[in-house]
């Protein structure tokens, strides 16, 4: 088995589901320090940063070291030309290709800083992140020129992401008894037409730095009415907004609410912004070209965002497969991790 | 006070909320074997029929003696011409006119055999009500010409009553990411051109013996999706059917599965028959000249379509007023009791 296959398998056989990183914290830890010095490591709970700053542009590297839920897949096994196992896909083939580059003498000799950002809890939710944490503690990191986040992407180069929104959207009506109806006014029914516009709605392309991203609406969640013989006299759905990052988060509240005028009343119960496509980033179109990667729009969220707002440009690049991701027969194609290896390899090591 | 005022306050000052109606049972029964000897008097649980079949045409009265739990207006007060506390109007002062009717000598003696039922349970769940188990036990009664249910009608003469049905109305769908959800299918947005019809539906009068009762669909409980971000596979629907009597069950189910056939899946989660206007019935006529009450469709449930079910010609008729029912102001016109007493009186000593 090749090295690079050999330590995806030891990343995969230490468990860490989310909020149980710091085993696995501490052998990547452990690993890295044969190559690194004491200094160039910083660990912030169960997240770990490896590398220095020494005055060369900066670049940094970000994988999650936490799992979802084990689904009696536990430990690495390689079938055919796929090694199946928790976290193969999501996101431990990136973190393996990190330690490989973060190893690499070409890469640590070559013209960049290359900074390895691992951290914990990204499975978990948002507001628990253990990247914002490392972030505060670390603040040298949005010194880098780009930021590469090795989630899932099958090889594609993946720009920018949407920005999300939730918002509660209610009709209210007058409650009755349901034997005279026509004595109040239904909160659910009231909004039938509305719900059917949004059914017709189509997704609405948006074009960045030729990057078609869509923007969509969809009803998530929908409860009204509280007897079987009683009118409705509320009802409360949840739309969900899914933004080019092109839209600020006041101008996304905008269209939404735009897109809600015919309700009563619309209450935003969160928001978070797009990351931003690096329009104009040196370092992008080289990647592009040495990775030989299709660039495409992420039309989801990731921590892109998070690194966009704090001024970080960054993209997603990662050889596991994102339809796989999170599924008891989670797997990755070993050609994959090779790939990635050698085209950020590539890209690390030339101006 | 006049006596069947006093009677009345008697009733409301002993607590009979829904389950505990043992002492009012008891209460009833000892002052009617004043009247009646014990052979005339049949307990079943906390419920009591009073009256012998003597080969006299049978004319039945019935009232719950329960009601809906305290609101700070356990015993009764008079103001001005209104007597206020819990069971004033629902249904205390219905139940103080059949007391005094089964007391009047000139009732006692007249034309019919004067049978009075006064029965628990009836404010809790429909299977739990008492008159179901009285009519089991006391077979007799069936043998009724009429059954005059004294709960209130603000003195209408309130003939029939609705039949209802609870179905489930589903729309199913495919769940995807909200992020990308063309990739599934919206159960919730795809229901909205259906509920925009529901909501202009128009209440469907449906004319009998010259009542207008009102068919009527309406959606009272709706409830779809699992997360914020997760397009809704399944969207349940409570369909509410209020129907007039001259459809059956089997009819009023396919009348609604024929409203309901957009949907994915209809299950019927409960039927109970109409209420039967007694059309060509003697004494109805005879009834409402005595009251020169108003007659008038019943637009709800009660127990005339229990005794309907078994035969028994039924009409609703009594002194409170159902729009001050279950409320913590809940009161009666005394005036309304008197009224109420000297139809039924006049009715039932003439033929």
């Amino acid at each position: 088995m090749k090295d690079l296959h050999r330590t995806l398998a030891q990343l995969v056989d230490i468990p860490s589901v989310t909020g149980n990183e710091g085993r696995l914290c501490t052998a990547v830890a452990s690993r890295l320090l044969e190559t690194w010095s004491i200094e160039a490591a910083t660990r912030v709970g169960n997240s770990l940063v490896v590398g220095r700053s020494t005055g060369r542009p900066m670049i940094s590297l970000y994988g999650h070291i936490d799992t979802v839920p084990v689904q009696g897949n536990a430990t690495a096994r390689v079938d055919g030309d796929r090694m199946y196992g928790l976290g193969t896909t999501d996101m431990k083939a990136g973190v393996a290709v990190m330690i490989h580059l973060l190893e690499s003498q070409p890469v640590i000799e070559g013209p960049y800083d290359v900074i390895g950002v691992f951290y914990d809890k990204e499975e978990g939710p948002s507001a628990d992140n253990g990247l914002e944490e490392v972030l505060d503690r670390v603040p040298w990191l949005t010194e880098s020129q780009l930021a590469i986040v090795l989630e899932p992407t099958d090889l594609r180069l993946e720009l920018g992401c949407n920005g999300m929104m939730n918002a509660d959207v209610v009709f209210t009506g007058q409650a009755a008894h349901s034997a005279r109806p026509w004595l109040g006014e239904n909160a659910v029914t009231k909004a039938g037409a509305w719900l059917d516009q949004i059914h017709h709605r189509q997704p609405q392309p948006v074009v960045v730095d030729g990057l078609e991203f869509r923007e969509v609406y969809s009803v998530t969640r929908a409860t009204g009415g509280i007897a079987n013989n009683v009118i409705p006299a509320e009802f409360v759905i949840n739309l969900n907004h899914r933004f080019p990052p092109v839209y600020g988060l006041d101008e996304a509240e905008q269209r939404l609410r735009q897109v809600a005028a015919d309700a009563d009343r619309v209450t935003i119960r969160d928001r978070a912004a797009g990351g931003t496509v690096p329009v104009g980033n040196p370092h992008v179109d080289r990647l592009g070209a040495a990775l030989g990667a299709e660039r495409a729009a992420k039309q989801g969220w990731t921590d892109v965002a998070r690194l966009t707002t704090r001024g970080v440009a960054a993209v997603n690049y990662g050889p596991g497969d994102p339809s796989l991701a999170h599924r008891p027969d989670e797997s990755v194609a070993l050609a994959n991790v090779d790939i990635a290896y050698a085209g950020l390899a590539d890209f690390l090591t030339r101006t």
